[in-house]
């Protein structure tokens, strides 16, 4: 995605940085008291946030600012607690899907297990080193995430009502990573709706839903406000995950740094793959789909099936829908104006990008 | 662990088990709106959280009470959320050792995934179900866990002392868990102080350290009686979980509803163990330490090589001397005499339990 067109803080951005790096340096400076494999997994948690896109901060400080937040301090803890809820998801979510890499690099299970096997370890147990590596990292970052929110200096209702966010964004998307590992195994047959709330608990809610809602709270927003950002945020983050879906198949795997075979071998079950379902073709490539050792070549034959089946168009149609409501649902709610820039920018950005 | 000599709180003890039932029939009734596996999750959750012996909690209202507390909700929630770490952290345990039953009953992998089994999942997609499950469980619970502490209605800083306590403990009960992974591997020698320090960490920290100090804090108690029972927690949970390992290899299995098996399978790396490595014996049986599908026979000759190495004299003379020391800890504090008369007894238990 390209920075261009994310919500720009100025300052604010710089001091993120700035306060997510205090917060992590010092877990990894207590780390150093106990052994040496622990303050290396907080040295990864750490590279780790270094990095990305950091799509979930900038939104709620650009929305703090633009509802007419003055307490940076506090919309900067809670950008933290934003960025780390999705480490922690991110972490975990490897674990589920017994990913080695993330964006091309090694992950933690993938670093801590290679290493292990350096030192002698044979594979099946250095990988089960990896995995519970992983596992504690996500829940110590998820542990961080809830102690910035839990500990903000704010009036005691806003912080009761961040903590109310934050707690439905974790119920939810536990919900819809629970319902993603069940479509996968395929033992009922999903529809496009199932996938489409599947999408909007998973991703839409953590990532878009909870930094605009918590923005508004902290802000001072008024109930209605925050339902009309509500709305509009779920709406961006099924925009966002959908084109994320077409990416993954047919994007640039230059681009994307991902490549457009992972998902096939996975047996990811995205609309697109949804739609094609009920094409006849697929029953002659059902087979290759969710092979872990898919070949390039039964990977092409794949797409064009998908592709053939009016899947793709089916969800350029869904998403430009969806584009469409959501212009109408910003005109219609009364923002402020540099938020309703932002969140139009934003909403270009989801649909449009190529990374 | 026999009920009688846990401390008893009375209507207390009621009331938790009440406000922790009404705080996950909350969370299911939520579960319903999504998915059914995700309230089957739920369900299950609820499932094992009533059984149990609620160390954790007992302790905590019992040394509330004894302490001069008197706001009886803010420490049943308390008690809720410290039992329900205990629960976040034996789902993600069983993960971590890729267990499918506890305590001789499927845990949330084994049910999970003998149900998908059913309906007619492959086996290993079944399994990473039953994984996923337990994975999103023990976040849940987790979440749940911090989310009681952040909203107590106490004063500002004895909350924030409270999350202190939270944080700590999950940070080092990581390190312990990390730790234990780590030594299990034997990639490098470990000596019966690294496995203390780690059975401190992992098991010490959360089920004694953070009950009894959580307590202190919010009856208000001194920095330097918190101190004191800081120590006196931790030394409590050595001997607990020093016993724990003697009875995992030695006990009765019809009592502690645990195969004398399962440590040897899995190559725990128990104080027992790291002892008898120095004995000439251990290199005759070490191939059987570790192996999944170890046999009676075997597991009788590997339980034979640790007695005479004498490595279980050494630990119960270990336990012994904390429990001394225990006793002078007791002595020299300046508790209140219900509280002098709880810990006494907890330690006894601890050291003398047969389940």
């Amino acid at each position: 995605m390209s920075d261009a067109a994310l919500p720009r803080t100025g300052t604010s951005t710089d001091a993120f940085e700035t306060r997510l790096g205090e917060v992590l340096t010092r877990m990894r400076e207590r780390a150093y008291a106990f052994p040496a494999p622990y303050s290396q997994l907080w040295e990864t948690v750490e590279r780790m946030a270094t990095g990305g896109k950091k799509i979930r901060p900038r939104l709620l400080l650009g929305a703090y600012e633009a509802l007419g937040g003055i307490d940076e301090r506090s919309a900067i803890d809670a950008a933290c607690a934003m960025e780390l809820l999705h480490l922690a998801l991110v972490i975990h979510d490897d674990v589920i899907d017994k990913d080695v890499t993330r964006r091309g690099e090694m992950n933690i299970t993938g670093s801590f297990a290679s290493e292990a096997m350096v030192r002698g370890a044979g594979r099946s147990e250095a990988t089960a080193w990896g995995e519970a590596s992983s596992l504690l990292a996500g829940d110590l970052v998820l542990t961080l995430s809830h102690s910035l929110l839990a500990r903000l200096e704010v009036p005691e209702d806003r912080r009761q009502a961040v903590l109310d966010v934050f707690d439905d964004t974790v119920f939810e998307s536990a919900a819809g990573e629970h319902h993603d590992v069940w479509l996968s195994m395929r033992l009922e047959q999903s529809s496009p709706e199932d996938v489409l709330a599947m999408v909007d608990q998973k991703t839409a809610a953590y990532s878009f839903r909870a930094p605009l809602v918590t923005a508004a709270v902290l802000a001072g927003a008024t109930t209605a406000l925050i339902t009309e950002l509500e709305s509009i945020a779920r709406q961006i983050g099924v925009v966002y995950q959908l084109r994320d879906d077409v990416l993954g198949l047919f994007g640039d795997e230059h681009q994307t740094g991902k490549s457009t075979l992972s998902d096939l071998r996975e047996g990811k079950e995205t609309l697109l793959v949804t739609y094609a379902r009920s094409d006849v073709a697929w029953t002659g490539v059902e087979h290759l789909f969710g092979d872990p050792s898919l070949t390039a070549a039964d990977g092409a034959r794949l797409r064009r099936v998908i592709e053939e089946s009016g899947a793709l168009v089916f969800v350029e149609s869904v998403i430009a829908e969806r584009c469409t409501a959501i212009d109408e649902a910003i005109r219609a709610a009364s923002l402020p104006p540099s938020l309703h820039t932002q969140l139009t920018e934003l909403t270009v950005t989801c649909r449009t990008r190529v990374s």
